[in-house]
């Protein structure tokens, strides 16, 4: 999507040695748009595990990248296979990290070293424009969903939890791709925007590449949104996920079980867009079966933002001696969601309806 | 209740001179125990104001202790009026403050101005032990909901939302004061503490009033609250609340309706806590009947803590161009309330309990 009227992709070839891969440090937003240059394998798996890349699409391709930079340097086995341990390692829980280094080892393996640099620059460009395909996609069959909201010229409120923009994918990204559909079409959409506490990727993320993108948002604190549900100043709720399972139940960032509780109990429209990637055709039931990572309670205790002076400063906001826990994800059972935004097309949350639309698994 | 072991409770008349009053600075906390001592009118309807002191039962006794120190230097019919302008203008739609400073005027106005000094601060005193003995009568009939939930020691994990402790009345608390009998008579209780966005009241000073009187407790975000619910953690929740409808409606702050929603669909009990004071005779339909604070967009925007230096500093969260709103309070329709914890007893979300227990209004 744009920043300031450009259109930027999260990650990207250097448009001058053709070699060296670009990447947008995500740690620096909103405060300053650090285009970073990687140049090694080690470098990029570093900026996977520092998050300065972060969403699972990003970080499939961040990683085909990584291999890429290593077959530059040297196409041997040892070096192949050091890549995908370095690089496999850096966010272990990542579904996309492991798909995309198990897609590059299939397309090099079989080559000679003196081929494989140039081969892994092609499949790391397919699995960026294959992503892009993908959300781009997404984004069509939401669009229907905003528009038919939008009678007579009629502004259309979207709730959205954390960020699943372009910033975690390539581009379009997912539970944004319908926003940014509806916006370019002429549509009048604003998204109230979830602040996503403790990490606050809402307003830190999605606040910043909508409005670099010029759509209308409004930041709101986590606790908001039910009473604009009540107030009946949402029309849908639109999320993503990290985990769908074949029954429909939703992974997602911590949160986002609570919005589709007051939609429910409101009326309002709850829809989770996601890739079918995202489906783990082997649990189906959430509640038991999606391990929830605990993180640290630091990013509960502290907040980082940016200080009067203009420096990125961090403040601790609990007092010293008082614990903090810090579930990162819910699940949010799939009798609560209205239905599943795919690449191809609208789907029920339930068994029977995501094998109509993907076929037998 | 007790800081670091020694008694305390918000507010006090000055144990050298008898006359001035002290207050804690609670914008100070929970980086610096402030105990200031205010010697004027215009200086506690500024603390009132400023929100040093905050809470509504408190706001009420502030405000009381407003007019004795005014009396003290001048019993007369002018001063007074002044005094009840100047006081009743700090927080024009706290109910208690405008309760608290007709009951001192009703007391003063039938005296000669020499009395009106000694008068103004017994009535103080009065409302001060008023209040603690209503809230600690809630802490007693709060108790026997966590003590039958503890069954052979085991531990009772209890959710509660903003700050509804002794730091918000004179002491107690309303949300707190059963977690407090029940601490104080040795039940194993720990406190889920939602940080309580935007103003943190949670996390600065519910975290803070538990862990300086020993309760073990746990800083969560505020999105954590349904996943803990969905694990089986929470064994009940009990927030307070600043006006409830004759029909059991609950007015809280932002985010409780959310709460409540998950509590019903986990089957963990949702009480709230509150004096007979906070219930309004007029109103039957909290959504519509309720207006809600909308506050500044910069409470949501900014954050305030202490930085790695030890200075208290407030840093920008959102992009300097994306707009906030910042709904100040939610409604929790009665259906979603197991009960009402007040002064007399526990009582049903209803119209009919409500005037069985407190009589026909």
């Amino acid at each position: 999507m744009k920043i300031d009227g450009t259109p930027f992709r999260s990650i990207w070839v250097d448009e001058t040695d053709h070699w060296s891969v670009r990447i947008i440090d995500q740690t620096r937003l909103p405060w300053a748009l650090d285009l970073v240059r990687i140049t090694t394998m080690e470098a990029m798996a570093h900026a996977i595990r520092a998050m300065l890349v972060r969403g699972a699409p990003l970080i499939g391709a961040a990683a085909a990248y990584g291999v890429a930079l290593a077959m530059r340097h040297d196409g041997s086995d040892a070096t192949l296979k050091t890549a995908m341990a370095v690089l496999g390692g850096t966010r272990p829980t990542a579904i996309n990290l492991r798909w995309a280094l198990a897609r590059m080892e299939k397309r090099l393996k079989p080559l000679g070293g003196h081929a494989r640099g140039d081969a892994a620059y092609k499949e790391a460009a397919l699995i960026c424009d294959e992503d892009v395909a993908t959300n781009e996609a997404i984004g069509d069959h939401g669009l229907p969903l905003i528009a038919a909201r939008a009678n007579g010229g009629r502004r259309v409120n979207v709730l959205t939890h954390c960020n699943a923009g372009w910033l975690a994918t390539v581009d379009w990204g997912t539970a944004l791709a319908p926003i940014y559909k509806a916006h370019d079409a002429g549509i009048d959409v604003h998204v109230w925007v979830d602040e996503t506490r403790p990490r606050n990727q809402g307003a830190s993320l999605t606040a910043w590449e909508l409005g670099k993108h010029g759509v209308p948002h409004t930041v709101i604190a986590d606790n908001a949104g039910g009473h604009l549900m009540q107030r009946g100043d949402v029309d849908l709720v639109i999320v993503g996920t990290d985990r769908v399972t074949r029954t429909g139940d939703v992974a997602n960032k911590i949160g986002t079980y609570l919005k589709a509780l007051a939609a429910r109990d409101n009326g309002v429209p709850f829809w989770v867009a996601l890739p079918s990637s995202t489906i783990d055709w082997t649990i189906s039931d959430g509640l038991s079966d999606i391990p929830i990572e605990e993180r640290a309670g630091t990013e509960v205790t502290t907040m980082t933002g940016r200080a009067l002076d203009g420096s990125i400063a961090t403040i601790r906001i609990v007092p010293k001696d008082s614990a903090a826990a810090n579930p990162a994800f819910d699940v949010t059972p799939a009798r609560l969601v209205s239905g599943l935004i795919t690449e191809k097309g609208l789907c029920g949350a339930d068994a029977q309806a995501l094998q109509d639309i993907f076929g037998d698994r």
